[in-house]
C-alpha cells in the first residue's frame, strides 16, 4: 500500500538538499517498504532520492518501483548514471527491467555503457523465447568444484556470497562446467566439524534439472511438485547455465494461473497489468474472441429462423429459450473449468480421460435431473398441459448432459492436440450449448407436442 | 508420470524377500522419484518396500505418495509402525497427512503413540482455522540468541541443521521468544571470517511477519512480493512461534488461483482433486449455484412473457435473443474475469475504481460498437426494412456496456463489502445480462419499431 504521508518530508529534503537525511531514509527499512513510501515522487525526484544510496541499496529499492516508473528513470534520467546501476542488478531483473524501455535507448544509451560481461549475458539471456526456462533464469549462481573440501568450499562462498543470488544450493561442477550434483548450505553447515570432507563425496548425484527451452510452466510444476528452492538449468551439453530461484517459480505459478483465467473467460492473456495495458490492446485481445463467439451466435438466429413455424405454433416455447442455453452455458462452463485447472495443476491427466467423462455424464444425469424436476412446476403454469410441459424438464435433462459432456471432452482434446486446454474457453462451449440447446429444444417439443392437445398456442 | 516399468522387479523383490535389493532401491534416487516409481504398487507393498529403508528417508518417500496411498497405508497398516513414522514427519506435514485419516483412528490409534512434543504440537496445529497463516506454517524453526557470536551459531546450527525444516533465515529471538530480528544464512556464511561477532549486532530487524490468524492469501501475497524463502508467524505477544516456507506459498498462489477460478465458473471450491471429490459432494458444490443460476434465469421467461405481445407483433427479433444476451453476457464474463484476477494479484486496488468503470466504459463503447457494425449486416437480412433493422446495433452496444459495466462494478462492490470478488462469478454476471438485456431489447424495439412501417411482421 502506498503511504503518502511521508512525501511531504522527503520533498522538505529534496528541496533543502539534506543529504544525510535522504541517506538515512535510503537504508532505515526493508527496500520494499523504502519503495512503498516514495510512491507519489515523480521519476525525478525518485532519483534524486536514490543517489543517495550506496549502488547495493539503490538497485534493491529500485527493483520495487512500480514498472511504469522504473521505465521512466531509466528512459529520461542521465544514462551513465542509469546503466551504473543496472549493471549491478541481478541479470534476470537486468533482462526484464530492460524489456519494458524503449528499444533505441537500450541499444543506443544503456547497453553500451554497461560491462562487457554483463552486456553479452544480457544479449545471451533476452535471445531465449519468452516461456521458457532460459528467460527466467537468472545466471548469478554458486558453482563449485567437486574436488573442493568443506573448509575451501566455505572460504569460498564467504568471497563470494554477497554476488550471488542464492547460495542456499551449491551447484557442484566438473572442470569442463558440467554439472554434477548439489550440495545444499544446510549440509555444508553441517559438515563443518568434517573440514577436509571433498564436495564431490558428500554431493546429492540424483539432481532435476530444467533444459534452457523447456516450457515454463512444466518447470514451475517441478519446482512445486518436490518444494525446491530452486532448480538448475542446462543446455544441450549438460552445462550448468543458470538457475531458476524460488521466487521466479511464484512468479510463474501467477502468471500461468492469470493466463488460464483470462483464456477461461475468452480474453487473450494480456501479458501485463490490467491498468497498464492499452486500451486498444484490450479491445483487440478481447473483441478478437467476441467476433469468433459473434459468428457463433449467429447460427443460433438460422436455427432458430428453420424452426420459426413450429415457434409460431408453440409459442410459449420461445419464454424459456434463454433458460435452456444458460441453463446448458452454465453447465459447460462449470466442467470446463474444472478440467482445465485440473488439467493445468496435474491434478488429472489426460489417461483418466475415462473416468473424466464417466463423472461427467453422471454429473450430467444428476444436476440435469434435478434442474428438471425444478423447471417442471414452473412449466406447468406456462404449458397449456401437462404432458406439453414435459417439454422443458425432457430438453433440461438433455441439454445439461450436453453441457457436462462438451465442457469436459473439448478441453481434452485440445490437450490431448497439444494445445493449451484453456483455449476451449467457456464462452465458447456456452456458445455450442447455444446451438445444441435450441435443437435439442425444438427436437423434443415436436416429439412431444403433437401428440399433446392440438390446440396448443401460448 | 508414473513408471509402471519397475513394478514387476519390486514385486521379485518383495515375493524373495530380497531386504539389500529394497534397501537400495529406497535410497538410490530422490526420494519423489522413489514414490513415482512405487505408483501402482498396493497400500500394503508400499509399506512393506518402505519397511526397508531408514527412518529418515522412509519419511521423504511417503511425503510424496498420492494422498489416498498415504491415508490407506496409514488406516491399514500395524499402528506402531505408522506412528513412528508419523511421528518423524515435518510438523505441517503431519497435519496434512492426518487430516484425511479416519478421526477415530487418529485419535484412537495414532496420537496416543505419538511423543507428547509432537502429539501437542499436532493439537495446538490443527486447531487453527483452515486458510489462516497458523494453519499451514511448520513450527520446526532455527531460532537463536541475539547474544550468540558467529561461531556459537555455527556450531549450533551444525547441530540442529539436520532437525529443523530451514536453516536459510535464522530468526533471533530474546530470553523470552520475542522475535527480534533475522540473520540468512549467506549473512553469516559471509561473517565466518569475523567469527565474534554477535548476531544481535549483524541481524535485519525491520522484519515482515505473518499474524497466525492472518489470511493465507495475505501472507502469500506479502512472500511473492518481497520474495522472500519464508516469513516468521507471531502471535499477538510477537512470539515467534513458527514459519511459512516459500514451498507452502507456491501451494497457496495455486490453491488459491483454482479456488478463484472455480468461484468464477459458480463451482464452489472443491478443496481437493477433481477425480477425489465424491459424485455427491460434487453436485451439491455445482448443484447449489445452477439453482440460484436457475431461478434468476426463470425471470427472463417472466419477462418474455411482459413482452409477449410485441414478441408476437415483431416476430423476426426472437431469433436474435440468443445472440444478444450471449454477445452481453461474453463481454460481461471477461470483464468481471479481468477485474476479479487483477483485485487478488493485487493488479488494481479498490482505489482505482474510477479509473476501471472509466475503462470499461470505454471497453463498452469500442467493444460495443464494432459487434453493432457487424450486426447491422445480418439484422438487414431479416428485419423488414432499414430502420427496423437498426434495433439490432442499437441494442448490442447497450447490451455489451451494460455487459463491461456490471461485470466490473459488481466484483468491486463486493470486494469493498469484504467478500470474495470472485463470488461475483461469471454466470451470475451473465445471468443479471440476460435479463437486462431482453428488457433493452425490447425497449429499443418499441422505440425505433412504430417509425418503422406499420406491417412489420416477420
Amino acid at each position: 500500500m502506498p503511504n503518502p504521508l511521508f512525501l511531504p518530508e522527503l520533498r522538505e529534503m529534496l528541496a533543502g538538499h539534506d543529504e544525510n537525511g535522504l541517506r538515512e531514509f535510503c537504508i532505515a527499512l526493508h527496500p520494499a517498504r523504502t519503495a512503498e513510501y516514495m510512491e507519489g515522487l515523480s521519476a525525478e525526484e525518485s532519483w534524486e532520492v536514490l543517489r543517495h544510496a550506496e549502488m547495493e541499496v539503490r538497485v534493491e529499492i529500485f527493483k520495487y518501483f512500480d514498472s511504469d516508473v522504473q521505465v521512466e528513470i531509466i528512459e529520461s534520467q542521465p544514462h551513465d548514471e542509469v546503466a551504473a546501476m543496472v549493471a549491478e542488478a541481478a541479470p534476470d531483473d537486468r533482462v526484464d527491467l530492460l524489456s519494458e524501455v524503449d528499444e533505441t535507448i537500450v541499444s543506443e544509451q544503456i547497453l553500451p555503457r554497461l560491462p562487457v560481461d554483463e552486456r553479452r549475458d544480457f544479449l545471451r539471456l533476452s535471445a531465449y523465447p519468452e516461456g521458457t526456462a532460459g528467460a527466467i533464469m537468472t545466471t548469478d549462481v554458486a558453482t563449485l568444484a567437486e574436488s573442493l573440501t568443506v573448509r575451501e568450499a566455505l572460504d569460498e562462498l564467504a568471497r563470494s556470497a554477497t554476488e550471488v543470488e542464492t547460495i542456499y544450493y551449491i551447484y557442484v561442477v566438473d572442470n569442463d562446467g558440467h554439472l554434477r550434483g548439489l550440495v545444499s548450505a544446510r549440509q555444508l553447515v553441517s559438515a563443518i566439524r568434517r573440514p577436509t570432507q571433498l564436495l564431490g563425496e558428500m554431493m546429492e548425484t540424483d539432481l532435476l534439472v530444467a533444459h534452457v527451452l523447456e516450457d515454463q510452466e512444466d518447470v514451475a510444476n517441478k519446482v512445486a511438485r518436490l518444494d525446491l528452492l530452486a532448480i538448475p538449468v542446462v543446455n544441450d551439453e549438460h552445462h550448468m547455465i543458470g538457475i531458476i530461484t524460488h521466487d521466479d517459480v511464484i512468479d510463474v505459478v501467477r502468471e500461468e494461473a492469470t493466463e488460464d483465467a483470462h483464456r477461461i473467460a475468452a480474453v487473450d492473456p494480456l501479458g501485463e497489468g490490467y491498468l497498464k495495458t492499452h486500451l486498444l490492446t484490450m479491445s483487440w485481445k478481447r473483441g478478437m474472441w467476441l467476433t469468433i463467439l459473434f459468428f457463433g451466435a449467429m447460427l443460433t438466429a438460422w436455427a432458430l429462423r428453420r424452426h420459426e413455424a413450429h415457434l409460431d405454433t408453440w409459442t410459449w416455447l420461445v419464454l424459456f429459450i434463454p433458460l435452456i442455453i444458460s441453463s446448458g452455458g452454465n453447465t459447460g462452463s462449470q466442467s470446463a473449468t474444472l478440467i482445465i485447472t485440473a488439467l493445468s495443476t496435474g491434478d488429472i491427466r489426460l489417461a483418466d480421460w475415462l473416468r473424466v467423462i464417466w463423472r461427467e455424464l453422471a454429473m450430467g444425469v444428476l444436476l440435469g435431473g434435478f434442474l428438471a424436476i425444478l423447471s417442471f412446476g414452473v412449466a406447468v403454469a406456462f404449458a397449456p398441459n401437462l404432458l406439453s410441459a414435459c417439454v422443458l424438464p425432457a430438453t433440461l435433462v438433455l441439454v445439461v448432459m450436453a453441457g457436462t459432456l462438451a465442457g469436459s471432452i473439448l478441453p481434452m482434446i485440445f490437450a490431448r492436440l497439444g494445445w493449451d486446454p484453456a483455449m476451449m474457453s467457456n464462452p465458447f462451449v456456452a456458445g455450442i450449448i447455444d446451438i445444441l440447446g435450441i435443437e435439442i429444444y425444438v427436437q423434443v417439443a415436436m416429439l412431444i407436442l403433437p401428440h399433446a392437445t392440438p390446440a396448443a398456442g401460448g
